[in-house]
Protein backbone atom coordinates (compact mmCIF):
# COMPACT_ATOMS: atom_id res chain seq x y z
CA UNK A 1 0.00 0.00 0.00
CA UNK A 2 1.33 3.70 -1.02
CA UNK A 3 0.73 6.08 1.59
CA UNK A 4 0.56 9.73 0.94
CA UNK A 5 3.20 12.52 1.48
CA UNK A 6 2.92 14.43 4.87
CA UNK A 7 2.57 18.06 4.18
CA UNK A 8 6.13 18.63 4.99
CA UNK A 9 7.44 15.91 2.80
CA UNK A 10 5.29 17.21 -0.33
CA UNK A 11 6.64 20.60 0.06
CA UNK A 12 10.05 19.09 -0.03
CA UNK A 13 9.07 17.01 -3.32
CA UNK A 14 7.96 20.07 -5.00
CA UNK A 15 10.82 22.11 -4.25
CA UNK A 16 12.40 19.89 -6.09
CA UNK A 17 9.82 19.82 -9.46
CA UNK A 18 9.55 23.99 -9.99
CA UNK A 19 7.57 23.06 -13.18
CA UNK A 20 4.82 21.53 -10.98
CA UNK A 21 2.11 23.11 -9.53
CA UNK A 22 -0.06 21.71 -6.27
CA UNK A 23 -3.50 21.77 -6.69
CA UNK A 24 -4.84 21.81 -3.58
CA UNK A 25 -8.89 20.90 -4.43
CA UNK A 26 -7.38 17.86 -5.91
CA UNK A 27 -4.38 16.96 -4.10
CA UNK A 28 -2.73 16.46 -6.84
CA UNK A 29 0.58 18.22 -8.58
CA UNK A 30 -0.35 19.47 -12.39
CA UNK A 31 2.08 20.35 -15.11
CA UNK A 32 0.79 22.51 -18.17
CA UNK A 33 3.52 22.02 -21.17
CA UNK A 34 3.21 24.03 -24.57
CA UNK A 35 4.80 22.23 -28.14
CA UNK A 36 5.35 23.52 -31.19
CA UNK A 37 2.55 21.61 -32.68
CA UNK A 38 0.46 18.10 -32.61
CA UNK A 39 2.44 16.25 -33.05
CA UNK A 40 5.32 16.54 -30.81
CA UNK A 41 2.53 17.18 -27.79
CA UNK A 42 1.53 13.74 -28.84
CA UNK A 43 4.89 12.29 -29.22
CA UNK A 44 5.00 13.43 -25.91
CA UNK A 45 2.42 11.73 -24.61
CA UNK A 46 3.43 8.48 -26.40
CA UNK A 47 6.65 8.35 -24.23
CA UNK A 48 4.74 9.28 -21.32
CA UNK A 49 1.71 6.58 -21.60
CA UNK A 50 4.69 3.94 -22.33
CA UNK A 51 5.83 4.63 -19.00
CA UNK A 52 3.22 5.19 -17.22
CA UNK A 53 2.22 1.16 -17.82
CA UNK A 54 5.56 -0.08 -17.00
CA UNK A 55 4.93 1.86 -13.47
CA UNK A 56 1.27 1.13 -13.49
CA UNK A 57 1.05 4.89 -12.26
CA UNK A 58 -0.95 6.63 -14.77
CA UNK A 59 -1.67 10.38 -15.20
CA UNK A 60 -5.30 12.45 -15.86
CA UNK A 61 -4.24 14.23 -18.90
CA UNK A 62 -5.87 16.92 -21.43
CA UNK A 63 -4.64 16.95 -24.84
CA UNK A 64 -5.59 20.48 -27.20
CA UNK A 65 -3.78 20.82 -30.15
CA UNK A 66 -0.16 21.49 -29.22
CA UNK A 67 -1.28 21.83 -25.49
CA UNK A 68 -0.78 19.24 -22.57
CA UNK A 69 -2.25 19.52 -18.97
CA UNK A 70 -0.97 16.68 -16.54
CA UNK A 71 -2.52 16.15 -12.95
CA UNK A 72 -1.18 13.35 -11.05
CA UNK A 73 -2.40 12.10 -7.72
CA UNK A 74 -2.66 8.63 -5.97
CA UNK A 75 -5.85 7.51 -5.69
CA UNK A 76 -5.24 4.43 -3.21
CA UNK A 77 -3.27 7.12 -0.99
CA UNK A 78 -6.14 9.47 -1.31
CA UNK A 79 -3.20 12.02 -2.31
CA UNK A 80 0.40 13.19 -3.54
CA UNK A 81 2.18 9.63 -2.88
CA UNK A 82 6.07 9.05 -3.72
CA UNK A 83 4.95 7.79 -6.99
CA UNK A 84 3.36 10.78 -8.16
CA UNK A 85 7.30 12.35 -7.67
CA UNK A 86 8.84 9.40 -9.56
CA UNK A 87 6.12 9.95 -12.38
CA UNK A 88 6.88 13.80 -12.30
CA UNK A 89 10.53 13.61 -12.30
CA UNK A 90 10.03 10.80 -15.45
CA UNK A 91 7.51 13.71 -16.85
CA UNK A 92 10.40 16.42 -17.06
CA UNK A 93 12.98 14.00 -17.93
CA UNK A 94 11.08 13.69 -21.39
CA UNK A 95 10.27 17.18 -21.62
CA UNK A 96 13.60 17.89 -21.49
CA UNK A 97 15.40 15.59 -24.08
CA UNK B 1 -12.65 28.17 -44.67
CA UNK B 2 -15.16 25.65 -43.11
CA UNK B 3 -18.60 27.21 -42.25
CA UNK B 4 -20.27 25.90 -39.28
CA UNK B 5 -23.52 23.77 -39.81
CA UNK B 6 -27.16 24.98 -39.35
CA UNK B 7 -28.75 24.15 -36.77
CA UNK B 8 -31.17 21.68 -38.93
CA UNK B 9 -27.71 20.36 -40.63
CA UNK B 10 -26.57 20.03 -37.26
CA UNK B 11 -30.03 17.96 -36.31
CA UNK B 12 -29.79 16.05 -38.93
CA UNK B 13 -26.24 14.89 -38.54
CA UNK B 14 -26.68 14.47 -35.13
CA UNK B 15 -29.20 11.56 -36.01
CA UNK B 16 -26.84 9.68 -37.73
CA UNK B 17 -23.83 10.06 -34.44
CA UNK B 18 -26.17 8.57 -31.77
CA UNK B 19 -23.35 7.88 -29.36
CA UNK B 20 -22.51 11.71 -29.63
CA UNK B 21 -23.83 14.25 -27.71
CA UNK B 22 -24.22 17.90 -28.63
CA UNK B 23 -22.86 20.46 -25.89
CA UNK B 24 -24.60 23.43 -26.28
CA UNK B 25 -22.02 25.83 -23.53
CA UNK B 26 -19.20 24.80 -26.33
CA UNK B 27 -21.05 24.55 -29.36
CA UNK B 28 -19.17 20.96 -29.66
CA UNK B 29 -20.51 17.42 -30.14
CA UNK B 30 -18.60 14.95 -27.34
CA UNK B 31 -18.79 11.57 -27.00
CA UNK B 32 -16.91 9.46 -23.82
CA UNK B 33 -15.84 5.92 -24.41
CA UNK B 34 -14.55 3.56 -21.40
CA UNK B 35 -12.17 0.99 -22.77
CA UNK B 36 -11.00 -2.24 -20.79
CA UNK B 37 -7.62 -0.33 -19.55
CA UNK B 38 -5.44 2.04 -20.07
CA UNK B 39 -3.36 -0.11 -22.98
CA UNK B 40 -6.94 -0.52 -25.12
CA UNK B 41 -7.61 3.11 -24.18
CA UNK B 42 -4.13 4.90 -25.48
CA UNK B 43 -4.05 2.31 -28.36
CA UNK B 44 -7.43 4.32 -29.69
CA UNK B 45 -6.09 7.62 -28.89
CA UNK B 46 -3.14 6.52 -31.48
CA UNK B 47 -4.93 5.65 -33.69
CA UNK B 48 -7.76 9.10 -33.61
CA UNK B 49 -4.07 10.93 -33.41
CA UNK B 50 -2.99 9.90 -37.00
CA UNK B 51 -5.90 10.56 -38.38
CA UNK B 52 -6.48 14.24 -36.81
CA UNK B 53 -2.93 14.71 -38.50
CA UNK B 54 -3.96 13.40 -41.89
CA UNK B 55 -7.32 15.24 -41.46
CA UNK B 56 -5.53 18.24 -39.75
CA UNK B 57 -8.38 18.49 -37.07
CA UNK B 58 -7.71 18.18 -34.11
CA UNK B 59 -10.19 17.10 -31.04
CA UNK B 60 -10.04 18.45 -27.44
CA UNK B 61 -9.88 15.10 -25.36
CA UNK B 62 -9.08 13.90 -21.76
CA UNK B 63 -7.82 10.49 -20.41
CA UNK B 64 -8.29 9.23 -17.08
CA UNK B 65 -6.87 5.51 -17.00
CA UNK B 66 -9.82 3.54 -19.52
CA UNK B 67 -11.45 6.37 -19.70
CA UNK B 68 -11.58 9.08 -22.64
CA UNK B 69 -14.02 11.98 -23.13
CA UNK B 70 -13.80 13.83 -26.20
CA UNK B 71 -15.01 17.02 -27.86
CA UNK B 72 -15.68 18.14 -31.46
CA UNK B 73 -16.01 21.56 -32.70
CA UNK B 74 -14.14 23.61 -35.26
CA UNK B 75 -12.74 26.78 -33.67
CA UNK B 76 -12.10 28.38 -37.57
CA UNK B 77 -16.01 28.25 -38.02
CA UNK B 78 -17.38 29.23 -34.40
CA UNK B 79 -19.11 26.09 -34.01
CA UNK B 80 -19.77 22.30 -35.39
CA UNK B 81 -18.62 21.97 -39.07
CA UNK B 82 -18.87 18.68 -41.52
CA UNK B 83 -15.51 18.78 -40.22
CA UNK B 84 -16.32 17.46 -36.94
CA UNK B 85 -18.52 15.16 -38.11
CA UNK B 86 -16.18 13.65 -40.62
CA UNK B 87 -13.88 13.27 -37.42
CA UNK B 88 -16.85 11.87 -35.15
CA UNK B 89 -17.21 9.40 -37.84
CA UNK B 90 -14.10 8.14 -38.30
CA UNK B 91 -13.49 7.79 -33.99
CA UNK B 92 -16.31 5.96 -34.41
CA UNK B 93 -14.89 3.26 -37.10
CA UNK B 94 -11.74 3.14 -34.75
CA UNK B 95 -14.19 2.19 -32.06
CA UNK B 96 -16.09 -0.42 -33.57
CA UNK B 97 -12.73 -2.48 -34.96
Amino acid sequence: MVEALSEAERADALDGLPEWDFDEGRDAITRTIVFADFIEAFGFMTQVALIAERMNHHPEWTNVYNRVDILLTTHDAGGISPRDIDMATAIDAIVEE
